[in-house]
């Protein structure tokens, strides 16, 4: 081997963008990239919006093939090639071919493990059964899709109200199904407070999808194979024709953890800020791998396309040589579900809680914009700061408008370690069509710090 | 007089805002709020809405009225009062009646200076005629409402290609007006850069606003005193049957002046950040005070409502025994011009010349949402960064969505003195329908990290 070789376990989000950096960065270097799957840097966020036609084709989700990057990067991507072992000695990789099934020993300079994460799948009887699915890789969207398409599926059963759950509940529905969303918790989005998910809750009830809290489904039972109802753990039967099991990530570390590279208490992958693990020249970045969160001080796993870039085109920089560091997250998720925008950054109530972490906290409703511009309507945002020094510990926010980049400015404050008090008096842009004179967020940081027991 | 008296003069943004802010920490505290115009607490910005009838009548605008605060706040407003001369040895203000001509004196404790802005005139004659308007307080909108409902004009001038004329082109134009903007200067928006306004003439260009650059009325001419067409420093003759006049705004700081309080470079009235003049227990507050700036570090005049807001909040807190300061501006402004939103917060490229700071600029588009989501289009970003350390100066954004809060975020940014290094690691919220994985924000911020010579 005369070049320096690269090789990247997972064509996805964050292997892509390291294996691209890395080539900027290194014109000479060798990359070899092994996908296990059929496509390389898709867009997985897109598959609800697939799923119910707003997005027509699975090709407008693949943002570049595996040619575009031989022909226009020097990548080497091997689509349907499962990396089944790391050798950490002898610095190689064994590769099998599921198409072939032969196995071939490739070694390593640099390695970079993007292998991403895998539904969660709780145990239920009859999960093989024709029509129940989970979302993760491009090719569960499509046939999600194909099915509803051959099958004309009338009512469809989510299991798991987190993100997922929420935006495939407006895709089922836009798709023409009878939506049930059912989950194991009593309470939806247990990333969020209670005060932003009954208005979640609301829209839900708006847009007839039945809501089940504290049940759980233990299994799919059918006719031909083919899923035609579900049986919960109460004894229940619920009609259902096409079901998505959306119950959570795990991340896909055991092939780390098998090669001797070190774990976190969360069970993915530990890295530091350069996304190296605990073995040389072996790095690890995405839905794998944990990420630093800034207001928690410690590794977390929460697994996201925008962190998997980041870390990613991290990996990629210091693998060619460079020193970049990716500082961290602040735990900032949006999404949409029918009409209603909802953004989260930092932590929730029931985390400053757990943490042991003294906090104020106070919820406000303001307008989108100008109290007299049409089209005006309410945002509630939920805001926490530390009891002591009013520094910003998290924001959830819901409302029709306004809301998915809005929290930005809370995550942004978030990580500049703001407190509520500079926070009301930042200088936010004000017109009538977007805003009214005092922002929302101005209201929201003002209010809480009249709360705080020591006004600065 | 036994109880302690506040005395506002103005009873607008700051005004009322300042009075409401000491009646809630002084419940005991006399406040008269002195109002030349007819209405207080009135929304200025939203006159072009009201024209445009989408706002169908100005007591949308009015917020709260004079009986409001006299019912519910225990304040007393005079309203056709103008305050016309400040005695600070003896403490005391002589106070006009205008309906009835009569003067008369009173005492206070503590001042507050809210006397606004007015708009520049040029030099034009008929300035007089029927259908010429400036518009500043909440009768100007009203008569230049009723003037378009009784005359019905069909050819609209503007005169000054800021904030103002871009409002009241698109306010024009939805009531039916064919427009013309005339602006003496080579450029319009003169608080933005060519790479922007380019976006922005082109809109007006899509939207049949005829615009014209380096030009100035000389005389308004007319049909028994009505308004009939323009004439032009060249010579050249323009049809126009109703004009609005928005060539900037002045201070009205003349009677704090003639008093001794100290003006500063601007003209505005000189504050610090507890909202204090040179003269103890003389506040002044809103558009004709000035603000600092924190990129320039150093005062300045930009009048806008939100500022005004928040140092009257300033200054009632200080004036009822409280320790508040307001820390200053970046210089955010947001407008809506037609389909597109403008965004624009720290210092230009021309601003940034004129100081003789040095820079690294860079203009970006990228997209509002993932590029496969319907409804996604393209936003331009101008950063301009310190080009030693990298820290983020200036933020300039258009696009038809996603720009009015995203600038919000630059602006929270700047105000904590973020460079663009850490500005493109941000976690910020990503979903397909609000933003794509790396969100326009990061992707301006990476793009000018990598033109800094020194890359941290």
């Amino acid at each position: 081997m005369n070049r320096e070789r690269l090789i990247v376990i997972g064509g996805v989000a964050a292997g892509m963008s390291a294996a691209s950096r890395a080539r900027k960065l290194k014109p000479d270097m060798e990359i070899l990239v092994f996908e296990k799957g059929g496509y390389v840097s898709y867009a997985g966020c897109g598959l609800p919006y697939l799923i119910s036609d707003k997005v027509k084709s699975s090709d407008r989700l693949v943002v570049y093939d595996a040619k575009f990057f031989k022909e226009k990067r020097n990548i080497d991507v091997f689509l349907h090639h499962e990396v089944k072992r790391i050798f950490t000695q002898r610095k190689a990789v064994m590769v099998r071919n599921i198409a072939t099934g032969e196995g071939k020993e490739y070694p390593y300079d640099k390695l970079l493990i993007a292998t991403g994460a895998r539904p969660f799948v709780p145990p239920i009887k009859g999960m093989d059964s024709a029509g129940v699915f989970t979302l993760r890789p491009l090719e569960d969207g499509i046939a999600i899709k194909e099915y509803i398409g051959r099958n004309s599926p009338k009512q469809g059963l989510l299991i798991g109200a987190g993100y997922i759950g929420m935006e495939m509940a407006e895709s089922f529905a836009e798709a023409g199904l009878k939506v049930t969303l059912l989950e194991k918790m009593p309470n939806i989005l247990g990333t969020m407070d209670s005060e932003i998910t009954e208005i979640i809750e609301q829209e839900l009830n708006r847009n007839n999808v039945t809501l089940l809290k504290s049940k759980a489904v233990v299994e799919f039972a059918g006719e031909n194979s083919h899923l035609r109802r579900a049986i919960l753990d109460n004894g229940e039967s619920l009609d259902a024709d096409i079901a998505v099991v959306g119950a959570g990530l795990r991340p896909n570390s055991e092939i780390a953890k098998d090669a001797g590279i070190e774990l976190g208490k969360t069970g993915a992958i530990k890295v530091n800020q350069r996304m190296e693990t605990n073995i040389p020249d072996i790095y690890a970045a995405g839905d794998c791998a944990e990420a630093y969160h800034l207001v928690l001080n410690r590794n977390v796993y929460i697994p996201l396309a925008t962190t998997a870039n980041k870390q990613g085109r991290a990996a990629g920089e210091n693998i060619a040589g460079g020193s970049a560091s990716f500082p961290g997250i602040v735990g900032t998720a949006i999404f949409k579900v029918f009409d209603l925008e909802v953004g989260r950054t930092g932590i929730t109530e029931k985390e400053a809680k757990a943490e042991g972490i003294e906090y104020a906290a106070n919820v406000i409703e303001h307008g989108s914009r100008a109290p007299y511009y049409p089209g005006v309507s309410p945002i509630r945002i939920k805001l926490l700061a530390d009891k002591k020094t009013g520094r910003l510990l998290g924001a959830q926010m819901v409302g029709r408008e306004g809301v998915s980049k809005r929290i930005d400015v809370f995550a942004t404050a978030i990580t500049a370690k703001m407190s509520v008090h500079e926070i009301r008096d930042l200088d936010l842009g004000y017109a009538p069509p977007f805003a009214p004179p005092y922002d929302p967020i101005l209201i929201a940081a003002d209010e809480l710090h009249k709360k705080l027991p020591d006004k600065r």
